[in-house]
């Protein structure tokens, strides 16, 4: 209930952070709502479809796509006010990442798969939206060179796994990760924590 | 039947197009004719992979790769004269176009998806292929700035099903949406016509 | 048995190559771990998603996922080193690319399919891991204008297939395909042996 809702909002908040993005690289108002349903709705169609979990989450709840490309639409008709909100969009976003997380958990544990499997499909879930938004827009994802988000996705997927392995009610398991994932995101944000970026140099000499 | 002509002919018009994008970009003789596969072939297999929907055409019909291979490599020995077709070229791309979201319809309406759904897989057959082949060309997808390609894919799939809907023979729907589609895509490519594009000025300042 | 320790000798090649492809990028630790392990399994997730043959091998051997990070993660550590041994880097890539392709061609010929498709599912196997990090890291993949690497994989699928159909025992195919596809791959590296490129030139004009 909580996490459909959540799901809802995260949604919503991808598809118009897609829509942004695309408005910066030129795409018309088609490429808006196609960039904002791939933003939103990627990282669950990547998932399933390594997991061979058909139907697709969206093929069989048509409304999600509906959702999504009104969200690119109302955002690239509102851009100019939208910027304001920037704040919230990067909540939004981060509460996004750890619900879209859990959610691809619970849906890898329906399947009898192994312990990392499942930690792996809940990070595929929350990152690979924004990863396919990035390949679209002919950029190197984010996600590989920046501030965190993919191993705060990996970490509440494994605390979420490793709750519920130690008897925590299911409920509280979300609520905690929901919180704590929340928390960790926000604060790496606030304070541009990252892991060391390799360079050139690294290697040990020019390429 | 005459979709399964226009198919042929829409596969091969791909493949050569496919082809002679991957001159412009330096390929080698394999190169052009992965592209010139991946072109024609490609948005069909987009749609199978997300409708679950096995074995994918080309791998139960290996004649099609066959033929996208032939025909790119045929483009690549010709491409001094295939220049002076640009206009066939164009011609049988509209028709393609057509012709693949017509085929996607039919596949997913056999699947008992809703019809948001179908106009979707219609979409993506037509639409994926190009995009596939721009990725792989390390651009931007075309179809997310241009001139009303994706939205002519939709809308003729929309009307199709429509169509069907009101009681129209299958037949003759085909070719209502064949006829139709292909004159608004000349029009769309003889006027220029395109949806607003945005620029980095709309979303209220610079990036 | 041999070819299962090529396997393991080549994701971990595999995902070393990619780990010190994306340092050169500027990724950041699991930016390197992530390349890393879609280059040393991407080759043969593309083929099962396109033959519906699942659950896919990284799936239910979630330690070949285990290995390609620990691979990646020393690579990153060790880059000063490693690049001292980038004549072994070739040479266990070359192995890597034969026995990929080799793999794939087993898993096609258990699903009864035809011929030419069982030769493009070994191809892909060998070619598509180093396709999807090209295509991660933002460039236009290498295999479409490089040194015959995928052409090598098609022969070499194409031979042990021929091999297997006039009769030949399925170890010593194996391994004639190997020590032949080997050696024709050192020597493309050897000489810089290429197909021809294709440059705007050929296609008849500027574009």
């Amino acid at each position: 209930m909580l996490l459909h809702t959540l799901y809802l909002i995260a949604i919503v908040a991808e598809a118009m952070s897609g829509a942004l993005m695309g408005m910066r690289r030129g795409m018309d108002r088609f490429g808006l709502c196609l960039i904002g349903t791939v933003t939103a709705l990627g990282g669950g169609t990547v998932r399933d479809v390594l997991l061979g979990h058909y139907p697709l989450a969206w093929i069989s709840h048509p409304d999600y796509v509906l959702i999504t490309i009104m969200a690119a639409a109302i955002a690239a008709a509102g851009a100019r006010w939208l910027r304001h909100l920037q704040n919230l969009f990067v909540s939004v976003d981060a509460l996004g990442l750890i619900a879209f997380t859990i959610i691809g958990c619970d849906i890898a544990s329906t399947l009898a798969l192994s312990p990392l499997i499942v930690v792996l499909a809940g990070a595929i879930t929350g990152v690979c939206g924004g990863m396919l938004r990035d390949l679209l827009c002919n950029e190197m994802p984010l996600v590989l060179r920046q501030d965190l988000y993919a191993s705060i996705a990996l970490g509440a997927a494994a605390l979420y796994l490793a709750l519920q392995h130690v008897g925590v009610a299911h409920g509280v398991a979300t609520l905690v990760v929901l919180v704590s994932g929340f928390t960790v995101r926000m604060l790496a944000v606030r304070f541009r924590w990252q892991f060391k970026v390799f360079t050139a140099a690294d290697t040990g000499g020019a390429h």
